[in-house]
């Protein structure tokens, strides 16, 4: 069986793994008041030439998509997701488990627009109706696209102009950021958005996300609502020895370029090319262009069938009434013999 | 200055009033436990014929909704509501602050079909995924529309076979029933759904609605639940003396037709009817076409501003660049004259 | 049977429900956007002497408590109450509900003191533990004992110096005020606290309480969080309307020693003396001393169940074997002869 | 610096590190839906003699211990703890702000009692009072104690007359079943409880908790309740990797006394029983008599600063004007140097 199912079914990338190795026997305070965690926080905040940010390590994705909207919210405020957003689709109300509304606007290919913002914006009458005042953004979108620097800035703009905060959810942010066509750089996000995680599950760690939060507001006694929610690790330090592993640079540690970070994000955008050019060619219809490590197949239900012989895949969403949308991952260590091996079955 | 901006913009009608004054000096028990509101729910329960059903007095809509769903509802489990649902437009995220997703179901006019909710069901996956467990409904809706009775039975069924609750919220209920048009009887509602409440604030109480509760789950520690979330009222009998001096019918106590709640919901719906007809016949265009006692109406924004200067009413939503929707509503108290007046300042 | 079970087993006192049928036929706006709640705000400022106080009429005392607790909290903040504390005691964990910790302070008679307070305080140490951030006091106390103006001050000046917000909640607060052996003002206390409430349910009005905030970040967007609450009633002016019959002085509407809210109390008061020292006379035995108008007894188990006879009130709780304490409360219409009536039925 | 701060401030045991890193290239579904997961599920299963125990892998104590409260009560349900237990003092309120009280029982020693049981008992009487459901325990206590099986069955007898849930929280539960002067088994405690966990995050893993549910409405959509509390691993089969590990015997998987938790659990023991002999020996008093792998200390407050500079621990708690508690954490790596070392500087 050859696993295209996600890119987290592995454990972590081997040099991920020594490094928690190597600091095992280390005495340290824990709840990630420790050194490591501070020697990971300030790469970071030089990776993003921020020094007054604020750096959270994270056990997973829902934890802190939750968490952070919860921090910037009061009560009776609400976030706006795109209907494709994780936090609307995969995290069972975890948002509204907060007593939070989630805006969910109407998205072709999982893609906030200013237009989509603003419509939600005109839910918002008075004290009897909820206040939009977050944005929640993927990116890559849960559909694997990537927002351009022009359309980032302009979702930047009209929250700054509506005071709303912007919030993206990096799960997979390595390879937007690796992504050939992408122009929006780790420094432009830190600028145009109020808080972003670095996801780690996703690209090579055993768990862990760097949350990073830069409006002092969200920040306040967040150590207190991570607590709270149950989602303070006792052991903090395993999750920034592994984001250091994965984001210094290999001669100079702020090339983010040189990371393992970046190069395990290089490889699964190229495997995923690789695949969708290869289905392409042979006559297969894509549902969305290819953009990062995910690609999205449209094929016939039979055929479906016979491949899940020796696949193992997600079926996305049904397409008609014959044929249904497969999404195939490719991760850190996918391999060309996989992608060919899917091609020759296809 | 003529109102008709909503239908609780006045006190109660005088026979409500009076049975209040009637039964001041009486010593009862608290919150409910009392002569008035047993006799109350008894009559209810003649009413619609369910010796079994459970009767609460509720302060208002927002608080009846709110509770009855959260009583309903696992805490990973969601109400579908039509877009334009009270629950979703105007109670501030009350269901999301007891945890709960509120699906929005888009509708063109805010009444829900067999086909809308089946298209939420399809949320549901797996644990990452909230339950669509209930149905909220409207009748009339907030639009002033009603549900027929095949309308409501196909809902109806379509709930049983996927094991969701059904609740109506019947803030108007009474010009639904008392509308020409309607086929469904107070009876076949308490047939078709699981809960549901006659509303008293918008028809002639100071405030009060009636919970009927059909189902014994949803019924469990159903006072725990009003306590909690701070709506059980210390003297409850007041709800339950105004609900029944509306609901008893004028010879014969079970005889629905001849009650004030009746009498004043036929004079609304009147009212509304003489309005939209003189609108129409003057040339102006409905926005939904008049049904209960709610008129909405296409008007250039020049006239509405004009039409401000004597008249209180809603402006509803945008319609095109120069024009808006009002929402003009008709109350127990509405006089000929007044329907006149408007019709002659358009 | 003669009522000592509780002061809201009437209706509302006549000039109160007078009010209510005066003003019945007015059309004003709904949730106390109205001229009749603008009006009260403004006599409770001026008897307060605070122009610049936040007035909001809530339709009973746990909505008051609760939703003024949880606007003013954050999160991870928790509110310390005596452990005889409504909202610890009678409240079904409304406070909980809204996410935020009780802390029960012990406390002999139901009076909590800055030692008390202080030991809570030690609870905190880290983003590990709740924050207490809050006190909250009845005023009379659960038991009917008053704080003294020194209490109060001490009390007030150590939430100053540990940054706490201080809340009275004045379910009987007429009592406290009318009684002789008190030094403390309306005057006083809303200087010394950050908000309280004026109750209306238990002094002769249907239901109703004014809530005085005199903190302006826990009145940010106060409204939001009442309707979230579900607690905005729709016909708000019944409240103020209520609350001004009471609290208004009969020549200048600013004595308030004149208002009928100070008539009632002071004659529960009295009634209450009356009756306490007719039983000590009698040679009975008081739990604790009577002070405003709840008179606390220990009788034989067995002379309880024949005076429940004739006689409503609640058997508070457990003395020894074979005793136990009964509550005797009276209210705005208790009479001199059903005072006599029970003093001879022992 | 020598650490008794914490057992938790090293990484993991090797055998422990090393189970990671066998099955590191394995390809898995997420989530804990996978071989390894189930195959520990099992042997955990067998070791408790209960095929119909319900096994979730959880991240940490704190979520376990919320996520099953939250799962067991209804609303207006709350739950009964030591006053020193862990829900009540550790975990920033995260019961509240599931909606539950945590009802906290005085105890002189942070152990329950039937008699502390039924005290709380008496706080419900009908609707306006929150219903105690849930019995919490720590075994180890907070402060080291344990539980006999005569206590234990004393207390689970009672909450089966009471209806009550009885939870017991094992954080560090190995050092309590190698405790010599233990007589309740791991089987024990599967038969007297309605759920518990055996804590692997302070015995030797990176982290991860094994929580067994032996009642089935406890378990009813417990993934749901465990994702909807961010609480769900990614890739969950680290933690049942890492338990395996921890509980499989050495030679027969089933002899639980040859695992790598009771050699770890009793290694703790005895090192924390020679520093309390030690201690006593030289003339220094226990806060509490040693029984598992913490030590309470009471010292002179300038003994402890000087201490302070070569070890590292917490001050418990303050004594007398003079004097505090510290408390010395002996971990799985703990050397009998490092005893030696404190006894010498002593």
């Amino acid at each position: 069986m050859i696993y295209f199912r996600s890119d987290y079914s592995l454990g972590a990338q081997p040099k991920v793994l020594d490094a928690i190795s190597k600091t095992n026997m280390a005495h340290t305070d824990g709840y990630g008041e420790d050194v490591f965690s501070y020697e990971c926080a300030d790469l970071i905040k030089k990776l993003i030439d921020k020094p007054e940010a604020n750096i959270h390590f994270m056990v997973g994705g829902t934890p802190t998509n939750t968490i952070t909207i919860a921090a910037a919210l009061k009560p009776y405020e609400g976030v706006i997701s795109p209907d494709a957003g994780h936090i609307y689709v995969h995290e069972t109300g975890s948002v509204e488990a907060h007593g939070h509304r989630v805006f969910a606007a109407p998205t072709p290919d999982g893609k906030l627009t200013p237009e989509a913002i603003e419509k939600v914006l005109l839910h918002h009458e008075d004290e009897h109706t909820v206040i939009p005042k977050m944005v929640y953004i993927t990116h890559p979108t849960e559909n694997g696209g990537i927002y351009t620097k022009a359309e980032m800035s302009a979702i930047s703009q009209l929250c700054k102009e509506k005071g709303l905060y912007l919030y993206m959810d990096g799960a997979r942010l390595g390879t937007a950021l690796a992504c050939a066509d992408s122009d929006l750089t780790l420094k432009d996000i830190a600028n145009l958005v109020d808080a972003f995680y670095i996801g780690g599950t996703k690209l090579g760690a055993l768990f862990g996300e760097a949350l990073v939060i830069l409006k002092d507001e969200i920040n306040d006694h967040f150590r207190y609502m991570v607590k709270r929610a149950c989602a303070l690790l006792a052991k903090g330090r395993l999750i920034s020895i592994q984001l250091k592993a994965l984001l210094e640079g290999e001669s100079d540690p702020l090339d983010l370029e040189s990371s393992l970070y970046m190069q395990l994000s290089k490889h699964e955008n190229n495997l995923a090319k690789k695949l969708a050019e290869g289905l392409t060619k042979k006559g297969y219809e894509l549902w969305l262009p290819q953009v990062t490590n995910q690609v999205f197949l449209i094929l016939d239900n039979t055929i479906i069938e016979k491949l899940e012989k020796d696949f193992f895949f997600y079926t996305w969403c049904k397409y008609d009434e014959t044929r249904s949308v497969i999404r195939l991952v490719t991760n850190w260590n996918s391999k060309e013999e996989e992608i060919q091996a899917i091609l020759n079955a296809l």
